[in-house]
């Protein structure tokens, strides 16, 4: 069922009314994100690395890391987990322990693997152009000895949940009761004005993928 | 010294030209964000979850989340990571391998701690009054039971990277000379307008904290 946990490690535990787990919530809460923050295990050391993400189908793909090299000789691939949040506002509550923030999460937990050579060109050519579309046929392709430095790894969505607050405070009667005010901070991402390198050349104009740029990307 | 690494563990190794140790760097990261990611490991997968954070002095706190049940009875703590990133901004390079984000971003590694009773309530007070100065003072105080309720957990900051990408493309001459164009899109975290929980009875006011809330917050 598509409003059920996929497993028990993906089921929420703390807020679990927020729990969203149908595959277009999923989606759309993944695409609105450039960047992710990956977690791994590296003698019992967790870390995690913010890095750029997209999505294709049913995988999350991202570039070469500190996990690629762990990856290297594993055919297996290694357990991460991949999380997407948007900060959406601050909510002021009236009462203190309700303060809270909106946002939306999505969590992913598997076993991360190496894309294959033969896919991992495609898989850059649709990451680029999902960001900007035209922007893989405007740059320079990548020579022989950039491909063979790029590694790109890659999770497939089967144990993810997503999270969504984008409520007001949660008080109590009691205290909605009381003259205490209370409200939200509505935040989002904005884009500032177009910056071109100041090394360009006169005359190089702004290509559409630039001037057409909006964030989030539609992809 | 202070432009050095802590340990090898925080010593960057990926684009390590963009790392920064110094504490002045680092704070100021993690004061900027309200929310970060926290990784820790629970039978061998790791887990990132994101939470609001605030720093006090040389520790990093953070709410009760699982990593508190699994505190509750290790007086040892448990190995975390702690990571806050700020997207800057998205850099379209000539050459399609030199595409990059502008961002900011700090890494703690280390054991976190239940902070104990006695510590609790102060950091949870200087939590919201830095977020909003008068915040504490306004709402209404936590009972007891929704102190009990309520577990705080802290990461000293020993082990501790920051990473600063703020420059557009690293195009090699030979692709500058060409006649693509290269540049960057700004982006940063915007507020809007300040919403007014619609259950609210008539004529309470907004109150100065929430008047001046900036983001982001000075503390």
């Amino acid at each position: 069922m598509a409003d059920e946990p996929a497993s028990e490690r993906t089921r929420l535990r703390r807020y679990h009314w927020l729990g969203k787990y149908d595959r277009e919530t999923i989606n759309n809460i993944i695409d609105a994100g450039i960047i992710c923050h990956v977690g791994y295990v590296f003698n019992g050391q967790p870390y995690v690395t913010p890095t750029s993400h997209w999505r294709i189908d049913d995988y999350v793909y991202w570039h070469g890391s500190a996990a690629s090299r762990m990856l290297k000789n594993l055919e297996t691939g290694i357990p991460v987990c991949f999380t997407v949040t948007h900060l959406d506002g601050i909510v002021f509550a009236r009462a203190a322990m309700n303060h809270n923030v909106q946002f939306r999460s999505v969590m992913a937990l598997g076993n991360a693997e190496l894309v294959p050579e033969e896919m991992k060109r495609e898989a850059l050519a649709i990451f680029t152009d999902r960001l900007a579309p035209g922007l893989w046929d405007y740059a320079r392709k990548p020579n022989e000895q950039e491909w063979r430095a790029t590694k790109v790894i890659r999770l497939r969505l089967d144990e993810v949940s997503a999270k969504v607050n984008d409520v007001l405070a949660g008080d109590e009667e009691e205290d909605c009761a009381s003259d205490r005010w209370s409200g939200a901070v509505p935040l989002s991402i904005a884009q500032g004005q177009l910056i071109c390198d100041p090394k360009l050349a006169p005359g190089i104009a702004v290509p559409d993928f630039a001037k057409n740029f909006r964030y989030p990307p539609k992809r």
